[in-house]
Protein backbone atom coordinates (compact mmCIF):
# COMPACT_ATOMS: atom_id res chain seq x y z
CA UNK A 1 0.00 0.00 0.00
CA UNK A 2 2.69 2.29 0.86
CA UNK A 3 4.62 1.72 -2.25
CA UNK A 4 1.96 2.26 -4.23
CA UNK A 5 1.02 5.46 -3.10
CA UNK A 6 4.80 6.43 -3.24
CA UNK A 7 6.05 4.91 -6.79
CA UNK A 8 3.82 2.55 -8.44
CA UNK A 9 0.71 4.33 -7.86
CA UNK A 10 1.90 7.57 -8.90
CA UNK A 11 -0.48 8.86 -11.43
CA UNK A 12 0.91 10.62 -14.61
CA UNK A 13 -2.40 11.24 -16.01
CA UNK A 14 -3.11 13.21 -12.62
CA UNK A 15 0.05 15.28 -12.30
CA UNK A 16 0.15 16.39 -16.12
CA UNK A 17 -2.94 18.24 -14.64
CA UNK A 18 -1.33 19.99 -12.22
CA UNK A 19 2.38 19.91 -14.55
CA UNK A 20 -0.19 22.27 -17.48
CA UNK A 21 -1.48 24.48 -14.65
CA UNK A 22 2.28 25.28 -13.90
CA UNK A 23 3.02 25.46 -17.85
CA UNK A 24 0.28 28.18 -17.88
CA UNK A 25 1.94 29.98 -14.84
CA UNK A 26 5.38 29.38 -16.73
CA UNK A 27 4.55 31.01 -19.53
CA UNK A 28 4.39 34.43 -18.57
CA UNK A 29 7.88 34.39 -17.84
CA UNK A 30 8.24 33.84 -21.20
CA UNK A 31 5.34 36.25 -22.60
CA UNK A 32 6.74 39.45 -20.39
CA UNK A 33 10.11 39.43 -19.35
CA UNK A 34 12.90 41.78 -18.21
CA UNK A 35 13.65 44.34 -20.39
CA UNK A 36 15.28 47.42 -20.81
CA UNK A 37 12.33 48.66 -18.29
CA UNK A 38 13.39 46.14 -15.59
CA UNK A 39 17.14 47.09 -16.13
CA UNK A 40 16.85 50.42 -15.65
CA UNK A 41 15.32 50.17 -12.40
CA UNK A 42 17.02 50.27 -9.05
CA UNK A 43 17.82 46.71 -7.58
CA UNK A 44 19.65 45.32 -4.51
CA UNK A 45 22.96 44.13 -5.17
CA UNK A 46 22.14 40.68 -3.56
CA UNK A 47 19.68 40.12 -5.84
CA UNK A 48 19.15 36.90 -7.76
CA UNK A 49 21.23 37.16 -11.59
CA UNK A 50 18.82 36.87 -14.41
CA UNK A 51 20.02 33.71 -15.72
CA UNK A 52 18.92 31.67 -12.29
CA UNK A 53 15.20 32.89 -12.33
CA UNK A 54 14.39 30.28 -15.38
CA UNK A 55 15.91 27.42 -13.70
CA UNK A 56 14.50 28.42 -10.38
CA UNK A 57 10.96 28.67 -11.42
CA UNK A 58 11.08 25.40 -14.01
CA UNK A 59 12.57 23.35 -10.95
CA UNK A 60 9.97 24.74 -8.40
CA UNK A 61 6.93 24.18 -10.93
CA UNK A 62 7.97 20.62 -11.59
CA UNK A 63 8.14 19.45 -7.88
CA UNK A 64 5.49 21.70 -6.65
CA UNK A 65 3.08 19.93 -9.29
CA UNK A 66 4.56 16.43 -8.16
CA UNK A 67 3.92 17.13 -4.75
CA UNK A 68 0.27 18.15 -5.42
CA UNK A 69 0.02 14.98 -7.09
CA UNK A 70 1.21 12.73 -4.06
CA UNK A 71 -1.33 14.78 -1.60
CA UNK A 72 -4.20 15.13 -4.54
CA UNK A 73 -5.18 10.94 -3.70
CA UNK A 74 -4.74 11.22 0.02
CA UNK A 75 -7.47 11.62 2.27
CA UNK A 76 -8.26 15.06 4.63
CA UNK A 77 -6.35 17.29 1.71
CA UNK A 78 -9.25 20.12 1.00
CA UNK A 79 -7.12 22.85 2.20
CA UNK A 80 -4.00 21.54 1.03
CA UNK A 81 -5.70 21.33 -2.54
CA UNK A 82 -7.27 25.17 -1.65
CA UNK A 83 -3.83 26.51 -1.11
CA UNK A 84 -2.18 24.24 -4.33
CA UNK A 85 -5.07 26.48 -6.30
CA UNK A 86 -4.48 29.85 -4.73
CA UNK A 87 -1.12 30.02 -5.06
CA UNK A 88 -0.89 28.84 -8.76
CA UNK A 89 -3.52 31.57 -9.93
CA UNK A 90 -1.87 34.16 -7.93
CA UNK A 91 1.88 32.65 -9.58
CA UNK A 92 0.49 33.12 -12.94
CA UNK A 93 -0.99 36.80 -12.25
CA UNK A 94 2.45 38.12 -10.92
CA UNK A 95 4.53 38.35 -13.81
CA UNK A 96 1.61 40.28 -16.10
CA UNK A 97 0.91 42.43 -13.03
CA UNK A 98 4.53 43.27 -12.74
CA UNK A 99 6.37 42.99 -16.03
CA UNK A 100 2.84 44.05 -18.03
CA UNK A 101 1.09 46.53 -16.28
CA UNK A 102 4.19 47.70 -14.57
CA UNK A 103 2.21 47.46 -11.52
CA UNK A 104 4.77 47.41 -8.90
CA UNK A 105 2.81 47.87 -5.63
CA UNK A 106 0.36 45.63 -6.49
CA UNK A 107 2.67 43.12 -7.58
CA UNK A 108 3.75 43.67 -3.89
CA UNK A 109 0.21 42.86 -2.59
CA UNK A 110 0.02 39.62 -5.24
CA UNK A 111 3.11 38.48 -3.68
CA UNK A 112 2.35 38.52 -0.32
CA UNK A 113 -0.59 36.88 -0.58
CA UNK A 114 1.79 34.35 -2.94
CA UNK A 115 3.75 33.69 -0.07
CA UNK A 116 0.74 33.18 2.30
CA UNK A 117 -0.58 30.60 -0.55
CA UNK A 118 2.91 28.57 -0.40
CA UNK A 119 3.16 28.56 3.66
CA UNK A 120 -0.14 27.26 4.08
CA UNK A 121 0.70 24.96 1.02
CA UNK A 122 3.70 23.45 3.10
CA UNK A 123 2.01 23.32 6.27
CA UNK A 124 -0.42 21.33 5.21
CA UNK A 125 1.53 18.96 2.88
CA UNK A 126 3.65 18.71 5.60
CA UNK A 127 0.16 17.11 7.87
CA UNK A 128 -0.21 14.54 4.72
CA UNK A 129 2.71 13.72 3.12
CA UNK A 130 6.38 14.78 4.57
CA UNK A 131 8.26 13.91 1.40
CA UNK A 132 5.63 16.52 -0.49
CA UNK A 133 6.32 19.35 1.28
CA UNK A 134 9.93 18.97 1.50
CA UNK A 135 9.04 19.38 -2.23
CA UNK A 136 8.03 22.54 -2.16
CA UNK A 137 11.21 23.72 0.22
CA UNK A 138 12.74 25.30 -3.13
CA UNK A 139 9.64 27.65 -3.56
CA UNK A 140 9.81 28.79 -0.28
CA UNK A 141 13.84 29.26 -0.39
CA UNK A 142 13.22 31.16 -3.54
CA UNK A 143 10.47 33.68 -2.40
CA UNK A 144 12.63 34.13 0.45
CA UNK A 145 14.52 36.03 -2.23
CA UNK A 146 11.79 37.33 -4.57
CA UNK A 147 9.64 38.73 -2.06
CA UNK A 148 11.80 41.01 0.04
CA UNK A 149 13.12 42.06 -4.14
CA UNK A 150 9.80 42.82 -5.52
CA UNK A 151 9.36 45.02 -1.96
CA UNK A 152 12.86 46.46 -2.49
CA UNK A 153 12.24 47.05 -6.01
CA UNK A 154 9.07 48.35 -5.69
CA UNK A 155 10.32 50.74 -2.58
CA UNK A 156 13.24 52.06 -4.39
CA UNK A 157 11.75 53.01 -7.58
CA UNK A 158 8.98 55.22 -7.25
CA UNK A 159 7.31 56.91 -10.04
CA UNK A 160 9.08 54.42 -12.72
CA UNK A 161 5.96 51.92 -12.60
CA UNK A 162 2.42 52.61 -14.57
CA UNK A 163 1.40 51.34 -17.96
CA UNK A 164 4.07 49.24 -20.25
CA UNK A 165 5.49 51.25 -23.14
CA UNK B 1 -24.24 13.92 7.58
CA UNK B 2 -25.64 14.90 4.67
CA UNK B 3 -26.89 18.60 5.79
CA UNK B 4 -23.19 18.84 7.48
CA UNK B 5 -21.74 18.54 3.71
CA UNK B 6 -24.73 20.64 2.53
CA UNK B 7 -25.41 23.47 4.49
CA UNK B 8 -23.94 23.43 8.07
CA UNK B 9 -20.43 22.17 7.46
CA UNK B 10 -20.05 24.42 4.14
CA UNK B 11 -16.13 25.79 5.42
CA UNK B 12 -15.88 29.19 4.60
CA UNK B 13 -12.60 29.26 5.46
CA UNK B 14 -12.15 26.69 2.56
CA UNK B 15 -14.22 28.47 0.32
CA UNK B 16 -11.38 31.82 0.86
CA UNK B 17 -8.49 30.32 -1.05
CA UNK B 18 -10.81 29.25 -3.62
CA UNK B 19 -12.28 32.81 -4.35
CA UNK B 20 -9.16 34.43 -3.52
CA UNK B 21 -7.60 32.13 -6.93
CA UNK B 22 -10.54 33.49 -8.56
CA UNK B 23 -10.34 37.06 -7.69
CA UNK B 24 -6.73 36.78 -8.97
CA UNK B 25 -7.73 35.59 -12.47
CA UNK B 26 -10.53 38.03 -12.63
CA UNK B 27 -7.81 40.74 -11.59
CA UNK B 28 -6.24 40.20 -15.15
CA UNK B 29 -9.98 41.85 -16.53
CA UNK B 30 -9.32 44.71 -14.26
CA UNK B 31 -5.57 45.34 -15.43
CA UNK B 32 -5.75 44.56 -19.37
CA UNK B 33 -9.06 46.01 -20.74
CA UNK B 34 -10.22 46.11 -23.90
CA UNK B 35 -9.11 49.17 -25.65
CA UNK B 36 -9.20 50.94 -28.60
CA UNK B 37 -7.25 47.88 -29.87
CA UNK B 38 -9.63 45.49 -29.31
CA UNK B 39 -12.57 47.72 -30.88
CA UNK B 40 -11.15 47.83 -33.88
CA UNK B 41 -10.97 44.23 -34.34
CA UNK B 42 -13.01 42.34 -36.75
CA UNK B 43 -15.50 40.55 -34.47
CA UNK B 44 -18.90 38.28 -35.34
CA UNK B 45 -22.24 40.28 -35.03
CA UNK B 46 -23.48 37.29 -31.93
CA UNK B 47 -20.80 38.48 -29.76
CA UNK B 48 -21.36 38.88 -26.45
CA UNK B 49 -21.59 42.76 -25.72
CA UNK B 50 -18.85 43.83 -23.64
CA UNK B 51 -20.69 45.01 -20.51
CA UNK B 52 -21.43 41.14 -19.92
CA UNK B 53 -17.85 40.16 -19.73
CA UNK B 54 -17.71 41.47 -15.95
CA UNK B 55 -20.91 39.84 -15.34
CA UNK B 56 -20.82 36.66 -16.54
CA UNK B 57 -17.20 36.15 -15.08
CA UNK B 58 -18.07 37.64 -11.87
CA UNK B 59 -20.82 34.71 -11.24
CA UNK B 60 -18.99 31.96 -12.93
CA UNK B 61 -15.86 32.85 -10.49
CA UNK B 62 -18.23 33.07 -7.33
CA UNK B 63 -19.88 29.69 -8.50
CA UNK B 64 -16.69 27.34 -9.13
CA UNK B 65 -15.13 28.55 -6.30
CA UNK B 66 -18.36 27.55 -4.63
CA UNK B 67 -18.61 24.39 -6.27
CA UNK B 68 -14.56 23.74 -5.26
CA UNK B 69 -15.11 23.75 -1.82
CA UNK B 70 -17.69 21.55 -1.98
CA UNK B 71 -15.94 18.87 -3.91
CA UNK B 72 -12.14 19.33 -2.18
CA UNK B 73 -13.78 17.96 1.13
CA UNK B 74 -15.42 14.95 -0.63
CA UNK B 75 -13.19 11.57 -1.27
CA UNK B 76 -12.03 10.17 -4.68
CA UNK B 77 -11.33 13.87 -5.87
CA UNK B 78 -7.94 13.95 -7.07
CA UNK B 79 -8.68 15.09 -10.60
CA UNK B 80 -11.74 17.32 -9.79
CA UNK B 81 -9.11 19.11 -8.35
CA UNK B 82 -6.28 18.93 -10.42
CA UNK B 83 -9.12 20.01 -13.36
CA UNK B 84 -9.85 23.00 -10.95
CA UNK B 85 -6.22 24.19 -10.67
CA UNK B 86 -5.90 23.90 -14.51
CA UNK B 87 -8.58 25.98 -15.44
CA UNK B 88 -7.84 28.69 -13.29
CA UNK B 89 -3.94 28.78 -14.20
CA UNK B 90 -4.89 28.99 -17.39
CA UNK B 91 -8.02 31.33 -16.73
CA UNK B 92 -5.72 33.65 -15.45
CA UNK B 93 -3.53 33.22 -18.19
CA UNK B 94 -5.96 34.15 -20.88
CA UNK B 95 -6.29 37.78 -20.17
CA UNK B 96 -2.93 38.97 -20.13
CA UNK B 97 -1.84 36.21 -23.19
CA UNK B 98 -4.59 38.19 -25.20
CA UNK B 99 -5.16 41.87 -24.23
CA UNK B 100 -1.91 42.08 -22.46
CA UNK B 101 0.92 40.52 -25.09
CA UNK B 102 -1.80 40.44 -27.79
CA UNK B 103 -1.06 36.78 -29.24
CA UNK B 104 -4.09 36.17 -30.83
CA UNK B 105 -2.93 32.76 -31.88
CA UNK B 106 -1.47 31.44 -28.61
CA UNK B 107 -4.99 32.68 -26.91
CA UNK B 108 -6.88 30.38 -28.84
CA UNK B 109 -4.44 27.06 -27.57
CA UNK B 110 -4.66 28.56 -24.16
CA UNK B 111 -8.75 28.99 -24.34
CA UNK B 112 -9.01 25.33 -25.75
CA UNK B 113 -6.89 23.82 -22.97
CA UNK B 114 -9.58 26.01 -21.03
CA UNK B 115 -11.70 24.69 -22.59
CA UNK B 116 -10.38 20.91 -22.48
CA UNK B 117 -10.32 21.46 -18.36
CA UNK B 118 -13.30 22.69 -17.40
CA UNK B 119 -15.30 19.83 -19.59
CA UNK B 120 -12.80 17.51 -17.37
CA UNK B 121 -14.11 19.55 -14.34
CA UNK B 122 -17.45 19.22 -15.25
CA UNK B 123 -17.27 15.62 -15.32
CA UNK B 124 -14.96 14.81 -12.29
CA UNK B 125 -17.29 17.31 -10.40
CA UNK B 126 -20.57 15.18 -11.40
CA UNK B 127 -19.62 12.31 -10.34
CA UNK B 128 -18.83 13.72 -6.69
CA UNK B 129 -21.86 16.06 -6.25
CA UNK B 130 -24.45 16.59 -8.68
CA UNK B 131 -25.18 20.45 -7.97
CA UNK B 132 -21.28 20.93 -7.86
CA UNK B 133 -21.41 19.84 -11.44
CA UNK B 134 -24.84 22.38 -12.25
CA UNK B 135 -22.89 24.98 -10.57
CA UNK B 136 -20.22 24.77 -13.30
CA UNK B 137 -22.92 25.03 -15.87
CA UNK B 138 -22.90 29.16 -16.45
CA UNK B 139 -18.75 28.36 -17.09
CA UNK B 140 -19.53 25.65 -19.66
CA UNK B 141 -22.26 28.07 -21.19
CA UNK B 142 -19.94 30.73 -21.22
CA UNK B 143 -16.92 29.52 -22.93
CA UNK B 144 -19.50 28.16 -25.64
CA UNK B 145 -19.53 31.90 -26.66
CA UNK B 146 -16.18 32.81 -25.45
CA UNK B 147 -13.92 29.77 -27.40
CA UNK B 148 -15.91 30.68 -30.76
CA UNK B 149 -15.54 34.12 -30.29
CA UNK B 150 -11.93 34.12 -29.97
CA UNK B 151 -11.38 31.73 -32.44
CA UNK B 152 -12.97 34.00 -35.03
CA UNK B 153 -11.65 37.27 -33.62
CA UNK B 154 -8.06 35.19 -34.22
CA UNK B 155 -8.80 34.12 -37.77
CA UNK B 156 -10.63 37.34 -39.00
CA UNK B 157 -7.55 39.80 -37.67
CA UNK B 158 -4.47 38.79 -39.13
CA UNK B 159 -1.70 40.56 -38.81
CA UNK B 160 -3.48 42.29 -35.40
CA UNK B 161 -1.52 41.02 -32.92
CA UNK B 162 1.68 41.46 -31.88
CA UNK B 163 3.05 43.89 -29.28
CA UNK B 164 1.03 46.04 -26.66
CA UNK B 165 1.79 49.88 -28.18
Amino acid sequence: METTALAAGFDWQLAALFLIASVAAGLTGVLFKPGAWYESLVKPDWRPRNWMFPVAWTTIYILSALAATRVAVLPGNAFAMGFWAMQIALNTLWTPVFFGARRMGLSVLVMGLLCAAVLGMIVTFWTLDFWASVMLLPYALWLSLAAPLNWRVWRDNPGAGGTAA
